[in-house]
């Protein structure tokens, strides 16, 4: 934008303008949309079925275009089509035409559809507030760093404390430590948190939490009604209070933002106001000054 | 309002008084309380059997009125009653008043309960703070348009994975699209998200997860433990931080308009005082003034 | 407070010193803590049994206390005692007092105890920064008014639909007014709510959605699988937005008045600096004035 | 820091410098996380069993590491060792090494292997940022004492309601003062509140609510469909709004505080604004002023 002279030089003018074109991007958006339904539809056995070959011809025509796509912006680029890939979200594009073409079969039939599926969120990358909204969020992650950090660690001081109170007990919860994690994400959500709690305060031989088949799995029940009372309760208030902090973060942060503008705003208003209004003053001193003016005029014309 | 004089010719003033009269409205409104209550009250099949006559009077009795009150409106604009029709809300008043008069019988005595329930609604219409809110939901909805897509985009995709990884294992919530969505809604309310998840973890065959009779549905249950962790947990994570700053949007939203109002007040303020400070030292320089015209006077006196 | 000399003569000083003491306040706050302890206690039947007179002796002690206090309190406005129940809590505490002195047994006997209970509540009224908290809940009640009517024209509209649809299937959530009602004020905290959904959209034949016993309730079964899935997300969906709407009023309402501080503060702040920073201003032009005077001075002098 | 000379003579430079170094600061977080590694790895029965040597070596090395750390910064204190006790984290981080010196074993491996896991917490001490948030989390707890001290005042009189009216009926969940604190904890999470209710309306013996072995537990079933709703109801609807009272003045004590940051960064800015502006203003003045003195002279020099 700063050398444009200096880059034209280097790029196709015609391919530029048609790729960088209104009608262009909206039929891209079109086609990713199109793509997506497709997607969808094929998830419907039947139609899968009775439509299979209009369904493939659908898939490789929006391969087509999708790779024509990459070709005319790489063209656009004329001598230096590596400066494509200098934008990460042409990367992604790429990589999702690209892995279409690999001669993937067999088992990897499931991989190749979650690509296809994965061209939906190209949607982001075309439509630029959806990508102003996505970066917004992205960037908002950073100063989550340390609450979050918090969070793990108590998840992680739980977990543990979890595992040495209540493998034996409930190995199905808290028989390891990623099952330990799960269910105490599970617990901060706040998802039928009491069901794993009255299963270590009772004992897993007396509440039946399970839902499921526990045959080939060893218990050895035991009620611990305080410990687990303690355990739980202190979990979900500290577990909730920090989540509160970690919203109340982002909700400041989206607020400090809000409050900027509006403060910058009001700024802006005041001074505007302020000068109109010292202006009627500084014409009184100017009248003033020019009086004075006067009298030091007549002074020097009288004496 | 601002050529009232040019209308009037148009309107029946008389009928215009009484319609836009505040008896008038207290009584609509009394009306359509009475209305909401009957039909309330004939959902108890006891009393209906009973006094079926009178409430089927006191509902030919509240039509009639309420047809009065569209004749009287219409009647208000004299010469030009579709100018009635300018007014939405006026369109659904009419609509709830004229649908009644059509000879539906049968089945469709049902959809004219529903439309007679409807007229608690004009409620909205009637009280003016009511309206204000409803039209400020409303006007809040398309500021939420691109979140609203974000998470549609998402629950779009992760509908279409469960589809292609659950929909064997776990028919009845994964079994096709729609089933599929409905699940991702019920999960991002974290509503008993993890009998979901527990069924595509330990599979069907070993999680009894569901309530209901499964006669004549086929499933090719298949566990998969890790797959289905992080299927759940990082559409939660992901679904609630979209929901999340949905929420925030609002909120931040509301506060907008709640600061820009105590900010105008505020440089109001500022401004007054600013002023009346100001006009003692404007006094003062005035004061200035008057000595060096003193001056000025004395001098040119003298000399 | 403002005529002080007019209404001493109407007190006893003595007793309005000691009513009104720091001392007197935590004795009083102490007996209702201990008075409040007392009737958890009695909740433990074995407690009961083994110190039956003990805690009838207390309990007789602290009514003891109760009623002195009213009595220094009455006798405090000296001449004029009814003055004592122009404070509403002082009608409580009163109230609470005197019903323990009725002639009220066996069956009454729950609600002595339900009063006695309610001492505990007298905490609000002795401490002041409660009383603050509660008088503050209290008054954001009103500015609520017109989300709670949108809330329960909501509710209304739902519940009478709700009894249209699905009393017939479900008559346990659906089955009048009431229970559907209940039903929504439940889905409306998302608290299970996809049993009732699913109750409705498979029937309640096939769908075990109920923990009870039902025999002798009349079930008509019937699946609404579409109309079951619009009603119940249609209702989470607009009545968690009106129910957020409600908590952002809260929050709004709390933060305005906060602003309204720091904005005064700020405000104060500025006009302070302003007038300090103005000051040094002030003095340069009356120096200027001096300097005018000066020369008015020697023009007059020398002239 | 406000006299560093007079305290260098009781310290241990050499010692000061090493431990207060950054290198020093970073194997430290090191060897914590390490400590932490090890104490999940060590939830693992298989690894524990072949690797039972190396790991208790490992332990070993952790101890002797932050034994190690203790004395330093105990040295770095010089001749006043016991000012190394001066801070309340140092004090934490000398119980946590000092009790794995204990000689304990048999009952007591779970409790030494509970404050090997508390280390990990020593993270907070030695991340600055995380001791901050930490802080921040200590220090809004007092703001919240009032709102905790009313809902603990809300949960007392339900609780003590709720065991003289439900004990009988539902013995698990209201049999005594302390189930009744539970149940209400999970009522005010919203957990799966609705079971609760319908086994005090419905009485526990038509409504299956228990997931557990009853047996040798004394149950008097009694519905009390009325008495049940409203006391649910009322308590969700209170208990929610004193939570989210809470929840606000968190959030109002966190933007107050970012705020006050805007508010003074804006008052800065407008400050700094005006004085440039004032000083062309000013400026002016001085010209006038100038110009006066230069009449004066003048004056001076002509009379």
């Amino acid at each position: 934008m700063s050398e444009p002279t200096t880059q034209t030089t280097n790029e196709n003018w015609i391919l530029r303008k048609i790729v960088d074109s209104k009608p262009f991007a909206s039929f891209i958006i079109a086609v990713i949309v199109f793509a997506g339904v497709l997607v969808g539809v094929e998830t419907f056995p039947s139609v899968v079925e009775r439509h299979y070959s209009l369904l493939h011809f659908l898939d490789n025509l929006v391969l087509g275009i999708f790779t024509l796509e990459v070709i005319l912006k790489m063209g656009a680029e004329k001598r230096q089509p590596w400066r494509y890939f200098k934008d990460g979200w042409n990367i992604f594009d790429f990589s999702i035409v690209a892995v279409c073409f690999l001669p993937l079969g067999g088992s990897y039939v499931a991989v190749l559809r979650l690509f296809r599926l994965l061209r939906v969120f190209r949607l982001i990358s075309v439509i630029p507030k959806l990508q102003l909204l996505v970066t917004a969020l992205l960037r908002s992650l950073p100063s989550m760093f340390y609450v979050c950090l918090l969070l793990f660690l108590l998840f992680y001081v739980y977990a543990v404390i979890g595992v040495m109170l209540f493998s034996g007990n409930d190995p199905i919860h808290f028989g390891n430590l990623w099952s330990s994690f799960l269910s105490l994400f599970r617990i901060v959500t706040l998802e039928d948190w009491t069901d794993v709690m009255y299963l270590q305060m009772y004992g897993s031989d007396v509440y039946q939490g399970y839902n499921q088949d526990l045959s080939g799995i060893d218990f050895s029940p035991k009620a611990m009604p305080v410990i687990g009372m303690l355990y739980f309760v202190s979990f979900v208030t500290i577990g909730t209070m920090i989540m509160l902090n970690l919203v109340i973060g982002v909700i400041i942060n989206g607020m400090d933002e809000a409050q900027k503008e509006i403060a910058d705003r009001n700024l802006h208003d005041m001074l505007t106001h302020e000068n109109s209004y010292d202006q009627t003053r500084e014409q009184k001193i100017s009248r003033l000054k020019k009086q004075l003016n006067k009298i030091s005029k007549e002074l020097s014309d009288l004496i």
